[in-house]
């Protein structure tokens, strides 16, 4: 009998299942430097220590999107090693902020099932939470991708059950980390002066910096993660020779580019929805823009929310383009993330 | 008189001659992420300080493999600057192991010497001690390597001695880190069912799992180790235009692949063997397969050994072939290795 | 109104002017593992605990090139953004040794401005001046850029001032960090037995070691250090498709290389002078030769100094070539750096 994993198939999987996922990871400073090395990232609050405990924080904590990275790569081998796409994200949320020295273990609950109508494959939703050393909840978010079928001539084994997700995380539902404070917060170190009041519902910024990918950066940003998923790692995987690269790789770009325009969204609060609207190669040169899509007030001291779309697209798109007539996303389109962010009031 | 070194020739080598290797190094959480970030690696006990205490050590210690490459870099300037093949390994042994924190130094006493019958150049054996801030020997090893003579009209200066190594390293001096303890082992945070018991000797296995090699990453590695040899840098120091990548990336991926069937395999005991069969360039898709030599129980509580042989592919290679009928290498051979890991009863 | 950042243009600097530069950055052990990973470098100073305090301080310091880059990188937006070049350096000065933990931030002041002949940009000189988490500065450099005009069309609105920088930082401004001493030093452990008596004014060292740039590396680099010029990331920002390589890089890998021949130059000092005398691309091998420009000792136990010009230039280029007849820098040489290294006497 074989020892190795070949990962799950859609008729492995059941509604109401847990998985718990392996191979814990204790997260360090040397993560937050190679993620700081792989991406343009400049936010205040994940580079000091001492902007960090000026915000109320005991320590910087590693990126937001760097904790989601680590609890994702844990669930690719029980949940996506044989998906033919990672179709999106819904209810995102991110609980307590993770300090380097913590160890971070993952679960998931198969919260959906759906085949697909060419009966080859179904789609698995997910909900999946991190924790940390103390068993405390760190984030959670729901995922769904298609799985293939072992047996394609089988019929489903189950009735469709598709999950109801929320459009977008409440406002009540946003999670401040419990000590932040904006009251005293330094624009001058943070590099921009825009506050909260300062952005209005359907601005669209562009944040004009671009970067091209190679292929050691994305193979790097992905095993740090320890995800798995052969295509990212294998030029031979694919018959036309290409590494898909990780979705999640576009997503730090973007974040990190979003930072000229959005340098005061130091905190990523909840992921409403996104979307890999189209595959990334080496080569690509990725730029972004974002939109506001809604303000909130919180009751932490100092601290609004933003509802920013940030659109990661290839070098050459038309300005603010996203989707096409029939409200499909364009061929340029990489990324669609419609998401939450803590800003000074 | 010039201050570069042009490293050691065969004639500079004399046995029982002491080299004691420059530049200590301190090994840090740094060097793990970028260890993580440069292979496929997920072994629970080198990823979370939590998974280590649960096995009853202080906290995460680095790779066994990352401690073998940081002593190995030490002795690249005195041993084999100007070695024309690295021919092998024996006796290897890892004593303790290492932490982040500890600063490493090595040395090395040659043990053997053999000019080469076309007498352009001979094998120098050594055994080289990695010992850490307190004196204690964390790992050794034999190596011997085809250096080049300075004159190659000279005639070798001293009788052949070829050192009797033994073919594996004996079940009775494998060291188990002292408070290792696997009786409260977690198999599935550690990703697999398997327990020493449910691998028999002569049980092959396919890691399924393959890797792209790149420039950038093979050259992060060899720096990282701070090995020297220019063959891994330099673009014009070949008449083809290739960097050779360090025998010793290979190894660390290999190992890395080796989580698919072998994730309990938590840490490296012993190198019993070990051989590059041929060399490897960027461009290169890696894969490995293992096959189960030996078994042995050890005293420490809940923890068993298995003798394993992995064998790093070029991909396209047959299955598990590893000799031509002369008993040589194929050519889609990268590395060959026989090693003891530790694992749970 | 756009909220991002185009970037300062000729015009909106004025002498006197104070920068206070964005994003204070904590520097890790991470960051030093990556340092490491991408410069072949092994000055036992910045890589062993144990080394550093056996030389009198609490723990290894990182490279002081390293945090230069950091202060350098924090004032990318302010100054460079629209740089058409990076002119100069000088009266470069190390104050104090930068730990892992330490934050740094920096600051600028304008302290000159000259319209090009053609006006179509201007140099502007600036002082710039990094700081540690307690207020305490740690190193200090003057730099000169030419900066595009906003509007070519307007007349130069200051008289031009340029300053008077000092040829090369006088020793008695060299800056020892406190409690360093060299009169244990091991020069078996630092990996060259040259001691500051060996050096002799107009000696020149080759430094034999090479290395092959990649597009990988030299963005992990630069982003390493938050440096956030486009034409280092963008492929498409150029019309020749090309990414220039950030200077600091080949400054980097000069400082790594030079250490076959100055491995006891453990602390940088002082930077009398350095220019980026070509560009550099990916596909580029580096190699690096030296010349003892001046001597003096100094009042620390055990501790001179060394004036050294270290030369980077393309494999091919002619040995010890810097200046042609007419005194401009060969096309073969990418870096001409005259900085002060402190080593034991």
């Amino acid at each position: 009998m074989t020892k190795t994993r070949a990962g799950s198939f859609f008729e492995d999987y059941s509604v109401g299942q847990l998985l718990l996922h392996s191979v814990p990871r204790t997260v360090t400073e040397g993560d937050r430097a190679v993620y700081t090395a792989l991406y343009p990232t400049r936010f205040a609050l994940a580079s000091s220590d001492e902007f960090a405990r000026a915000c109320g924080l005991p320590r910087s904590p590693i990126e937001d999107i760097a904790a989601f990275h680590v609890v994702f790569g844990k669930t690719v081998p029980d949940v996506s090693l044989n998906a033919v796409a990672n179709l999106g994200y819904a209810e995102g949320r991110f609980l307590a902020p993770v300090y380097p020295g913590d160890t971070l273990t993952a679960a998931s609950e198969v919260i959906g099932l759906r085949e697909t109508s060419n009966g080859k494959s179904g789609v698995v939703w997910v909900r999946t939470t991190g924790f940390n050393q103390t068993g405390e909840a760190v984030l959670t978010y729901c995922r769904w991708v298609m799985v293939r079928k072992r047996d394609v001539a089988a019929p489903a084994a189950q009735p469709p059950t598709v999950p109801a997700l929320a459009p977008a995380v409440a406002v009540r539902d946003l999670m401040v980390p419990p000590s932040l404070d904006f009251t005293r917060y330094d624009f001058g170190l943070a590099g921009e002066p825009w506050r909260w009041a300062d952005y209005t519902v359907g601005e669209r910024i562009d944040h004009v910096d671009r970067v091209t990918i190679e292929e050691a950066e994305h193979m790097l940003a992905t095993r740090l993660w320890q995800n798995t998923a052969k295509v990212h790692f294998d030029a031979t995987f694919r018959d036309d020779g290409r590494r898909l690269i990780y979705g999640g790789h576009v997503i730090s770009i973007a974040r990190a580019l979003s930072f000229n325009g959005l340098a005061n969204a130091q905190v990523v609060a909840a992921i409403n929805a996104g979307t890999h609207a189209n595959p990334a190669y080496a080569g690509d040169t990725v730029g972004a823009w974002s939109e506001v899509l809604d303000k909130a007030e919180t009751l932490a001291p100092g601290v609004g929310a933003l509802r920013i779309r940030t659109v990661a697209v290839k070098a050459g798109a038309p300005a603010f383009a996203r989707l096409d007539e029939a409200g499909k996303h364009l061929a340029d389109v990489l990324l669609d993330l419609d998401y939450w962010v803590l800003v000074p009031m």
